[in-house]
């Protein structure tokens, strides 16, 4: 088998990682032997490899956080699997891998359907969800706006503030990345900038917006401030700009604007089983019936883990790269 | 009589601003002439004068928005009143004049205790009493952190949460003014800076902030924001550095650090009379018994207008400035 190792933590997250031949022993009882069939790279796994991200694996480690699998091989015992069933890889750090090896008890067991959408379940699609339910109570034909449009979050966000009947305001870097965000099914899309609040209410007929979804931070918070409503709430979940958020104080206190947090992390860690379960019910459904999808730039093999990482943390590409081990 | 009035809104505050005589009729019917005893010029004041402030009273206007004053003259049938009796002024704009005219029914009566404290009641005092009590549940021997600890809701703010058997951390933004902060009985006061959460964390024992007060925004707030601690909220309610509230994606997503903006004048348009008056009563109770006070650097006659402002306006004074008409 290959993984994707890493002894130490640094700027350039390609020249920390990389992949090593390793064996694994058979199954013990209760285990399954697991062939991964895709794991995504996400934001914040490359934080984790820059040492930026507000939990990091004790060292050495392997990289990755979620994907999905195919059960291989059943070790004594094992009675709720069989050889063939595509499984949810257990989450945490360890999915950029070709194999591996887990508790049967622990796995959730997937619909027949496109293990590479599959695989992305569990970080951007809950986060997408999440940042629409838990912070303002939107109702069908209200608007909401968010940066990083192009992202795989604010993809899913699209998809999924469609299907609850709200209108998304889109923001992305780049004048070259609008089409794809209109392709996906954003109501407006537009490119930042210090008069975005003069675009936005033009193209919105100057309706209110009272939730703002930001992961870029710097002068793009404030020019989302700046399109919000009296009393609304701006959530931050990400650090793209590698900035600090800039708020204006006019808008927090003439405005009332609340700027909050979300980390995923600290859901999965506060939320019932029951509540978790629910989040990934609706997702799976959405995903495996083609309704919920993100557009994926390109595949790589665990042997090519450094082009892969050097790929994820580039700026500009037309979608999420993953791991695909031959 | 004299009063203090402004055309039009400039940068320099003490620029739009002067000195004009005119006459005032005999009290009508309910009315009553009230010599003006004590006005402060407040921030907000300030800004209102150079059109930053979040509310602008329409042109030409009449300076200052609270004060004390002692009723000189009684309109027929005025009954609640007597003549000497010490006053509020009718909150809102226009209390830097020698004299004015103002509904009986409207005036709160004021104990009998220095006008120049009880003065500036409505301002500060519930604007540090509010962000005490209204964001974080806190109990007796909490920690909260404050900039501009020097100012005068500083002032209050330090005074309030002793009563309360709050702990204050205290930040100011030069050496100068630590002896002062420390005199109100500041628990512990800090210079601004990079490494403020190393010091602080020094000076606390690590004691867990769970609200932090912020009046200067830029890079103060981020200071602020690395000395709280997870879940804390950071609230703004003022723009002395002129810059947007730099607020780090980090303590926003992994430390939950919520930051919010407080404006009084929001609060008084809320309020209900009965919670105003709750609040009024405490201060005016704190204040007459001498046990909440603020320094005043300066007073000045309506006829010197614009060195007042130039003074209130300057970075830097041992206190507030009052208009105290001859």
């Amino acid at each position: 088998m290959l993984k994707a190792v890493y002894q130490q933590r640094g700027p350039v997250p390609q020249d920390v990682i990389e992949a090593v031949e390793c064996q694994l022993p058979a199954p013990a009882a209760g285990e399954v032997l697991l062939k991964v069939l895709a794991a995504p790279i996400n934001p914040s796994d490359v934080l984790t490899l820059t040492g930026e991200y507000g939990m990091l694996p004790p060292l050495p480690a392997t990289g990755g956080s979620e994907g999905v699998g195919r059960v291989e091989e059943l070790g004594e015992g094992v009675s709720n699997l069989k050889a063939g069933q595509t499984v949810l890889l257990p989450p945490g750090n360890g999915t950029w891998v070709s194999h591996m090896l887990a508790k049967a008890s622990k796995l959730v067991a997937l619909p027949d359907a496109d293990p590479q959408q599959l695989s992305m379940l569990t970080v951007n699609p809950p986060t997408a969800l999440l940042l629409l339910k838990n912070f303002v109570d939107l109702q069908p034909g209200d608007w909401v706006i968010q940066n990083a449009a192009n992202s795989g979050v604010g993809s899913y966000l699209i998809q999924l503030a469609k299907a609850r009947g709200l209108k998304t305001v889109n923001i992305v870097r780049r004048e070259s990345a609008v089409a794809d965000v209109q392709a996906i099914g954003g109501d407006v899309v537009l490119v930042d900038g210090p008069d975005l609040h003069k675009q936005v209410k033009a193209a919105t007929a100057g309706a209110a917006i009272r939730l703002g979804i930001d992961a870029v931070g710097g002068a793009s918070t404030e020019n989302m401030a700046n399109c919000l409503s009296e009393g609304a709430v701006l959530v931050n979940y990400g650090l793209m700009s590698g900035k600090p958020c800039q708020m204006p104080a006019s808008a927090l206190i003439f405005r009332e604007i609340d700027l909050r947090g979300f980390w995923l992390l600290k859901w999965y860690r506060n939320a019932t089983p029951a509540e978790q379960m629910a989040v990934f019910g609706e997702l799976i459904g959405l995903i495996a019936s083609g309704k919920l999808k993100t557009k994926i730039a390109a595949t790589y093999d665990v042997s090519e883990i450094k082009q892969a990482v050097a790929a994820a943390a580039g700026g500009e590409r037309g979608g999420k790269i993953l791991i695909v081990p031959a």
